[in-house]
């Protein structure tokens, strides 16, 4: 159903980042509306890893990606913007001020200023290349997200890929998996020195099996059901693998779709900003979190949070011009909506 | 008792902004040092508004700046850096790689790096010149922080100023006094638009007077126990208002002590840093949180945040030269120290 929207702010990208320029725009003042192309808000948190620790949101030793999305949705509660969820926007077109936004559900936003929070763009996993992957994939035997780590307890674990997220998965599913083996393509782990140092322990007892340098070669099992993963080194060499479930972590191919045609400079599928600003080439529209490129830029969700505050501050002049902007301290000055 | 310690990092303040430092350093395989002129962590935080909630901590709805600190302790408790509280940093010697710091406890640090994290320097409140005002100060008649709302409860209370910080504690003490007043020299008070919404509506209910154009003229009472204050308009007409407390808010003398000798280049009281490292002009140091400026700074705890992983990770090259850096992304690497 395609609605017609008109907010002081578009936020294209509904991700922590978006969230949190929600809350920002609103303390300022500023109206909003939310796109994004999930059908549910919380972005890579919600739709990759939503029980994964994060460590180091300041003041949250630890918490699950969930759990900051809900967080941050109640943060961003009093604001109440409308969300356009499963929407992608395909079209901006106008300035300053006056924003047009169309998305692929028809939908016309009118906005003074546009933030692009797109993350990676719309994301999605780098498949291996195997036979009969599909029926695998549909009966859950390959998957590529963890949604739940109890659905694999007392299964046996096949990880694939040699970054964070294979190493940190297999860390994590050691505990509840029957067996847990890692299939790496080269010895060395692209890790972190504390990660890699708890692979090696864990593999030192046994709770892991490091599988290098291998690559993934076929799977073997009958209507979907896994029996067994076949790896074979640089030589040719074959080993089976024991499985019921695959997890390849070959990392996200991204996509910045129709972004790229709006006219905003980019770098390395990066959206380039000023960082005093977070203001892109075209005036009224700002780019912050993980999307966003400037000399320096850390991709943290951190970082995006600070640069929502930035962007916030910098379109206040676009969206209510002529107005002073009163500037608030970080203590308490509530939330009013 | 004076120390010797030598760690990767001397982080100068130990107010939000130097805690998280700790982490971020902790995080990069830094070790720290803290060193705070108060006798506590935490800054302003812990000294100035404990029981004050803050509302812009992103995933943090509500926080008391206490339990801010705390969090924010737990999160870097890992690292453990050593402490010292009470101590004043007047000496920085040395280069990259090999500053010396001394401070007034005689204490000498070894320290790779530095990073200032000193907020507004060492603060105390802005006195009112008004006759006796010592002893009405020592009996806690005249205070000019709030450590605890309930020592309050059923006093007639007059508040001076015009700014955040005397329309918030207007409007959080008027529920616990018996009267609540508040003195400005200015018809119109320099707060948010929301803030001055909810005065306007205290004092149309009569839950808070308002007395302006009104300034402190003189304290009425004996031995140090107050009964009223008498306050005066620009033509000279007194009046006097009863009270057993005052609570001047003119806000903070500051002062950067002996930071504005170590040779950073200074502007309006804070030091200069490139924002796509923090560094200040002499290689190795930092400044991060309140204390720094760059174009586009934001006063706001978040953005010390932020500026405390940018600096973590630009120095890393002078703490661990040759070494390269894994990026981390903000998710489980988990925290080994």
């Amino acid at each position: 159903m395609a609605d017609v929207i008109t907010a002081d702010v578009a936020i294209v990208g509904a991700g922590p980042v978006g969230l949190f320029a929600v809350f920002q725009c609103g303390m300022l003042k500023m109206s909003s509306v939310l796109i994004d192309a999930l059908g549910e808000v919380g972005g890579q948190c919600t739709a990759l890893y939503p029980e994964k620790p994060i460590y180091d949101i300041p003041a949250y030793p630890e918490i699950a990606a969930s759990d900051l999305i809900s967080h941050l949705e109640t943060q961003m509660a009093p604001f109440a913007p409308p969300r356009l969820l499963g929407r992608r926007v395909i079209e901006l077109k106008g300035q300053a001020g006056e924003f047009v936004l169309g998305t692929d559900g028809d939908d016309i936003i009118h906005a003074k200023a546009v933030i692009i929070a797109a993350g990676a763009g719309a994301f999605g996993p780098k498949r291996p290349p195997l036979e009969d992957l599909a029926a695998y994939e549909a009966s859950g035997a390959v998957q590529y997200y963890v949604r739940r780590k109890e659905a694999l307890r007392g299964k046996r674990i096949v990880i694939a890929g040699g970054g964070d997220s294979a190493l940190d998965w297999a860390l994590i599913l050691k505990d509840v998996a029957a067996s847990t083996a890692i299939v790496h393509r080269r010895s060395k782990f692209r890790a972190a020195p504390e990660t890699a140092a708890q692979l090696d322990a864990a593999a030192a007892s046994g709770a892991i099996t490091l599988v290098t340098p291998y690559q993934l070669h076929a799977l073997h099992g009958r209507s979907g059901t896994l029996h067994a993963v076949e790896v074979v080194d640089l030589d040719g060499a074959r080993k089976m693998l024991e499985a019921d479930v695959l997890l390849p972590f070959f990392g996200l191919a991204t996509d910045l779709g129709p972004i790229a045609t709006w006219g905003v400079d980019l770098t390395m599928h990066r959206v380039s900003v000023t960082p005093s600003s977070c203001e892109t080439n075209i005036h009224g529209i700002f780019a912050i979190g993980d999307v966003a490129n400037y000399p320096g830029k850390l991709k943290l969700i951190l970082q995006g949070f600070s640069e929502a505050a930035v962007a916030a501050h910098a379109m206040f002049g676009i969206v209510h011009p002529g107005e002073a902007l009163h500037f608030e301290y970080s203590t308490s000055k509530g939330v009013t909506p």
